[in-house]
């Protein structure tokens, strides 16, 4: 078959390589339809993340069928569509018992770290009965597979850590996929004044499309400042972290109200200065997060229901293998005006 | 009457002042039986508040009896026996509304800060209330002021906010007054293993005996290095953070498990270094706050049932009018094995 | 003044009252401009509520003007225009410390049961500063109103009480006004599934109008069996009763999926058969609430947004001197397709 | 090999049965070291449980050793020593990612019900990774034998659905097994007040000397009215129903304070009447639940650490091939001062 691989930092091939087979008897092989790129695999093109080894398949989304299932995994079958979770889970160490399973004991991040992704025409999936999920009938791969990781992410990580509740004011910081699918799902809980803030003025436009009330350009002027004015002084409620920076990370911390909420999603490369000298009588509450996935079957629902359409996300498409090319665009994204590029397969 | 008056920084004297008088319809004045000295009136004499002005009475801790009530209190009556709570409340207010009594539009902590406060033999507490408590009877001053600050300090941003349960593994650095009543007030949720870190010999001797199942002199060994062999490498459920320095925060971090809490207690000067390079997918959750005092009802349950005992604090008792002394005592704790200083009114 | 007065089973009268004076240092007295008429007032004037005796003014709901103020009340001024809450509370007793301001030592409901209402030219409001609330620029009378009561209650007693969620399925058994309340704010939390049940078509049609994703006519068919088969045999996360009767709370009953809530609003005047024979392996939560009316602040925020709009509650509109025509119509309310009636003050 | 087969109502016998084996990748057989008897095991006697069809062996608790494991196994190895849980479940299916084990779609309560179970010299586990524990060293099985089903029951059912909070009033409604486990467990939230209520002295003084503030014999005096008045007439916070009659209901509907919580853990025959016309407006919380056994792991880790004894509830000790005569005096509890029976395998 044909899969990305990751040759060191910097390179990359779309190239030939066996076919995946079960090796254990919870395993399944998965046929991708549709996969996509996250920044994340960008990270690791530059050498960021050294977990992964040269000769590693990329990719830890996907959406496809069902091809192959060891003995031991009881609730999919050979043919049924299916959703790949990117983390794999046992449901059975203690980590998972606490639905942690970003820290399970045999599992977590592993795809297109650890071993071989989806940004390949198959991928073995480990632990299948509690790493997939099945794919509800009438919705469309696009939008499925943006329930491998930013959806649950952004919901998980910002809105949930975040307590986002109805009424209240609430700061994104950062508008790519990970920035918009909080906002995506930040709206299940009505907050009342949702502020984005981000560099690109594009990006603005579609968070202003997908239910931002108000937006700020922290080119142009100091957006903590901005937020005050726009919170009469007060602050947020939540600020969502969704970049990863000290300089976003800042902007968080100079916006939350006392009492308030600060939701860490971005991967951080360095550490932040946290102003405790200030913060220690706040009353604040900073999270941090790697995506569980664990409300990944109630984002399938709403999928379902006609309830959240994350398909305004999507801005370029490609066949799978022409994935390097996806791979420049994804790169390119301010220029390119791209936010997430799908990879349709066979 | 007489008073402790802070003339600025290094400055404070025993001197006679007005008694105070109801000012406002919410007002009492209480007559002060018993009182005592926080570790945040040292802070005031070095001069690390600007908030409080020279001339100040000081003290936000207390028991006494009602002496004068103005027309709008309906809770209590001239004799009444009562604790003053270090945190003032209108109880109206959106911050009290939520419970967030410490960002009262009206109170906070203004007792000993920005007005005149609880060392002294009269002090006049504004929206008496939601500021006193009726002392139960059969209850001892002693037990009584340590509600005032230090128990529901402890208990609502160590406790509470580490979220400490049934069978948890947690870490309490420092084991100064607060420290030690975030252990006392911890165990009302069952943790197995109490881990208590200091430098001071004598206060892990208390630590232990007031329930610690394992202490660590951080003066002798690399104290996150010994919780982790003391956990299995696991880490801990909730590391309690009762100093307010960066070295001890730093400790926090590196002893927290994956999805557990960093809870702040201590009062902050400087901003401190947060690894969110490691901690962004620890699922952990650190949280600081300024006490509400909104326990103090349940803690005061807890102290009439006998279900708590907050005497072992308490470690040297003197006359109000020998205040300067005790101050001399307080001030060298480490020599003089001070806890708590009581303080006690004619 | 013109007062709307009770003066026993099946007797009122539009008569002239006193006008309230301050009585209390926590007084404020309000000049009505717009109230409305519950079904509680319903009850009361069939002499199901003994606690209200004849010459009482009834109404527990209305928006105004502040007209006198006690010297203790802190928040409002004369002029200020205001919302009554249906609840009163000093904010300072243990129930209203726990958030519990139905069950107040000096409050709870007794605006229009044990103290004169709104259904006034001017009501007495005790305990102001906790049992008023500013009315927000902007906001039209009509909508305000629906928050002194319904909303709150249908929130607080429906929605929190039955912890509805991102994605649930849920079923509202009555769709009165409090019922569309429910169905309203249970929106905040984007349900997936919204199923109402009632008598009425016109109110099923209502409910359609406000976001019901289904409705069942319980005259024309066994709602408990229409619920199911809709579920696919599930049943439901949350089933809602705003009615009051046995019959309505066994329809929740046999929805309840497992794990699942029945959120109890309705004002029962006898007992129900609970069928614990099956129920009592199904992991149910069954709540029942008089409101607190402590989210009114977060509705408030809603309505100032632009985020809630109860104002579809309002069917007919009517001068306050016209209330007795009022009544007749409210109380034929399926004939004259009557929710809520709106009395305008002059 | 010999177990305890279950013959239709009133009869039962200590007969050979084939030894089973694995039929499943993920099963597990496990050769009993210890077993009890359970109060449903008398209601399966009586015929009151009928999906319990002759021939089966009853039993659903159990400490053994693992003899043969399912291909599909990961967690556990032949010559582990484990814990059986008396919940089933598969980890997978939407009711257990709830953690809702006891809904399971392949498990649930199923040994000793619709499968054989554990009063025998072996028994076969389905989806063994989730439904055993590994037995924590240095515990002995008589306490570990507790962990199957009664504790996880009565603080699942009892404390946590209670939620039973330091300071709080409880009142446990019966001093069998589970109401005694109940008291044992809730004692780990550090409530001030433990009323505990049953007819049986023995029973009660049991219950003292585990920690009960006061006990109430509903045999000699009205228990609602008595804990009405030691709890100066507000009732309790939370009421464990502990017995599963209608009487045992009632007397929780009478002491339920406002704002409280009543936790049903009974296993009810028939409907009772609730009471909705008085606790309609009293914010009251209604619970019922069959156990889910999630929090097991953490009561393995509080009887490891010392911190759960729940020996005291063991008054007689069999052999495993006595087990008709434990039966006999299980049966005969009252008289024979019973609690919990052991039977010691080979």
């Amino acid at each position: 078959m044909k899969a990305l691989v990751f040759h060191g930092p910097g390179q990359k091939a779309w190239e030939e390589r066996p076919k995946p087979r079960v090796e254990d008897a919870s395993d399944a092989v998965v046929r991708i339809t549709t996969t996509t790129i996250c920044g994340t695999d960008l990270h690791i093109l530059k050498g960021d993340v050294p977990s992964v080894k040269p000769g590693r398949i990329l990719g830890h989304e996907g959406v496809g069928v069902v091809d192959e299932v060891g003995p031991g995994v009881r609730a999919f079958r050979v043919g049924d569509r299916v959703l790949v979770s990117c983390i794999t889970a046992d449901a059975v160490c203690p980590a998972c018992r606490r639905g942690m399973f970003s820290h399970c004991a045999h599992g977590g991040w592993i795809l297109g770290n650890t071993i071989d992704g989806t940004q390949a025409e198959y991928v073995r999936i480990p632990l299948a009965d509690t790493s997939l999920h099945h794919a509800p009938p009438g919705v469309e791969d696009e939008a499925l597979v943006m329930l491998s990781d930013i959806l649950p992410t952004a919901f998980e990580c910002g809105v949930l850590n975040g307590q986002v509740g109805p009424g209240d004011t609430i700061a994104i910081v950062g508008a790519g996929p990970i920035g918009l699918a909080a906002l995506l799902t930040a709206r299940f809980y009505s907050p009342s004044v949702i502020i984005v803030i981000d560099l690109d003025d594009n990006r603005l436009e579609t968070a202003k499309y997908l239910g931002a009330t108000r937006t700020v350009d922290s080119g142009r002027e100091d957006a903590g400042r901005r937020v005050m004015e726009l919170t009469g002084g007060r602050g947020v409620d939540v600020a969502v972290e969704a970049v990863g920076v000290p300089a976003t990370f800042d902007i968080c911390q100079s916006v939350v109200a006392a009492g308030g909420h600060i939701a860490s999603i971005g991967v951080f490369g360095m550490s932040v200065e946290l102003h405790l000298e200030r913060l220690w009588s706040q009353n604040i509450t900073l999270t941090t997060r790697l995506v569980d996935t664990v409300t990944t079957p109630m984002l399938l629902k709403m999928l379902a229901a006609g309830a959240l359409d994350p398909t305004p996300l999507v801005t370029h498409r490609f066949r799978l293998d022409d994935i390097m090319r996806a791979y420049d665009t994804f790169a390119n994204a301010a220029k390119e005006k791209a936010l997430k590029v799908i990879l349709a397969g066979a």
